[in-house]
């Protein structure tokens, strides 16, 4: 494990920024991995070439991905903007109806606008999660894995969408009381974002988790008012407190108290606040490993992270699983749906 | 009680809307009462205005009534902007070195951006709430009588202001837990903001909710979920369902259950959600009723009312004490601090 220290370091740039600061941030030194030119054409020149890509039989898949692979969230918001004044028509529409495949669900995920993306992703999460936990694992990466205000716009936009609140439909599809607490809980946070840590509230609060997993009582209000009230730093600080004073990694802890739904979800949100490279190196490992690919976890992942801490995500890949993240992509991937995720990995076309 | 429509046709424009829509509905038959004139001048203007009123050996207080006194939200924002360029220093400041006593308490909340003002609202009721628990329902009108794009702001400016999140605030001032809970739960929230009702869920939750009371368990998770999380419309309805089921009003039946500090706090998230015109007039009325006046609440209700929904409490007023709010708040008050508050009631200089 690294040391405290070090993992604050990393922490800053490894959460989702507000739109404006990725876009600051691209090719700049940032964790990015998406190739933005210097020299970017206009709204109006990038639409007309999309438009032309649809036009004909057949559609130009490269082109799309030539000008939509290499736009960072504010470029490609002005885009859908000039898109539908030019031609009256919504550019997600259009991608929708002229593509078909994990290509399509790919280029469109990555063209809307970040916290819609997300609210879609919750909402479709929401409506699989009966086929399993894992699905609700993508609330707690949105909840968990991205920035306050990113949180924030993801529940404005899932009212604007879903004409309810993303809480409501949290309880509306989740069953079981412990959980929903804590989705609800996560979801409802606006955390602090400072580097701001008070180590006698760490090991405090690493106390209260240990009581809560001795006792097997991880559905108190305790767990979850901790997991999701205390800003990222002083969770992570509480993490490290709890290795050092119990001789465990606390979701080591927790997976060895039981195998429920409960202890699956508390372990995602810890993995996601901990270190979110590595969680979302897991992710993708998992999506391309064995038989098979999960297609839509391996979507999930690159285009949430490819503009913000796709870098890390690789290095982690690598520490891990001993191998590149990019080859294990190519090898599970073919034709326009590799195009473009390599694109989005920094090495498309 | 009114019929559940007629209720439902009267919250729209009593709660609080965001900045530009109140800006918009100012002197165009919106519930404000105070009095912005057609021909507003120009923010330089009006600053040059303020400042002179600040130069020499007195200040014309006056004047700084006739100007900000005069402003809606969004013309007020422009005024702060353009004053801290023209002069350097923060009108908030200035007022604040310039002044002194109550006037300058309420013409300083009412110049801060609303949510900053609340923010501040709520970091000192937090301060004060070992004092009594009426603080605290500082906080609960915050979370219960504002919309929810407002109360994001709030949260915003709590951690841009105090340095820690508004939910981790209250969670280091007020040390019982249920208290803590109905209060995190309501701050946290984010409503679905249009007029969404279900009647199977208002009888359902309404049964939830007299269980509750019945076996006085007010602090169990259901209670303050259904308070936190359904859309004001829905839980106006529940309420509604809950007298038709059970024959009393709901708050009737809380106050009944104890008069503890959970039941108080509950009752006031009730009536700020049930009608929350009614809810200020109250209010306005403890806080000029028999001797002395409590001018922190009477201020806090003008302000932060005066241009969203007075014209509604004082209505409520009439009905509910048979009296004048006007003539009530000019018995109990004098000089400019009476001039400011009467202006903020369209009564003004």
């Amino acid at each position: 494990m690294y040391s405290f220290l070090e993992k604050l370091g990393s922490l800053g740039s490894s959460r989702s920024e507000t739109i404006s600061s990725v876009s600051e941030d691209n090719n700049n030194g940032s964790m990015a991995t998406i190739i933005v030119p210097d020299v970017v054409p206009s709204p109006v020149e990038d639409c007309q070439r999309l438009h032309k890509a649809f036009e004909g039989l057949g559609t130009d898949e490269k082109d799309l991905i030539k000008v939509l692979g290499h736009r960072n969230a504010s470029q490609r918001k002005e885009i859908r903007e000039t898109y539908l004044q030019l031609y009256n028509q919504s550019l997600i529409d259009a991608l929708q109806s002229e593509l078909s495949g994990d290509f399509r669900k790919a280029i469109v995920l990555w063209t809307m606008d970040p916290p819609e993306r997300d609210a879609k992703l919750a909402n479709e999460a929401l409506k699989m999660c009966k086929k399993g936990v894992k699905y609700l694992k993508i609330i707690i990466e949105i909840a968990c894995a991205t920035s306050p205000d990113h949180l924030m716009a993801v529940r404005q936009a899932y009212c604007s969408l879903f004409h309810c609140s993303f809480e409501e439909d949290i309880a509306s599809h989740v069953s079981s009381l412990p959980l929903r607490k804590l989705l609800v809980g996560l979801v409802s946070s606006y955390r602090y974002e400072r580097e701001v840590v008070d180590l006698a509230i760490a090991n405090s609060e690493a106390s209260t988790l240990n009581e809560a997993i001795k006792t097997k009582k991880l559905d108190q209000d305790h767990v979850v008012w901790i997991l999701s009230v205390r800003n990222f730093y002083q969770l992570k600080a509480t993490f490290e407190c709890y290795e050092k004073n119990y001789g465990n990694a606390i979701d080591k802890d927790i997976k060895s108290s039981g195998k429920g739904d409960l202890q699956n979800l508390l372990g995602a949100a810890i993995s996601c606040i901990e270190l979110t490279e590595k969680h979302f190196a897991v992710v993708i490992k998992e999506s391309v490993a064995g038989l098979g690919t999960d297609e839509d976890s391996l979507t999930r992942g690159i285009v949430t992270r490819a503009e913000i801490d796709m870098v890390r995500i690789k290095e982690q890949y690598r520490l891990l699983y001993k191998g590149s993240l990019d080859a294990d992509v190519i090898d599970d991937t073919s034709g326009d749906y590799r195009d473009f995720l390599m694109t989005l990995l920094g090495k498309g076309i």
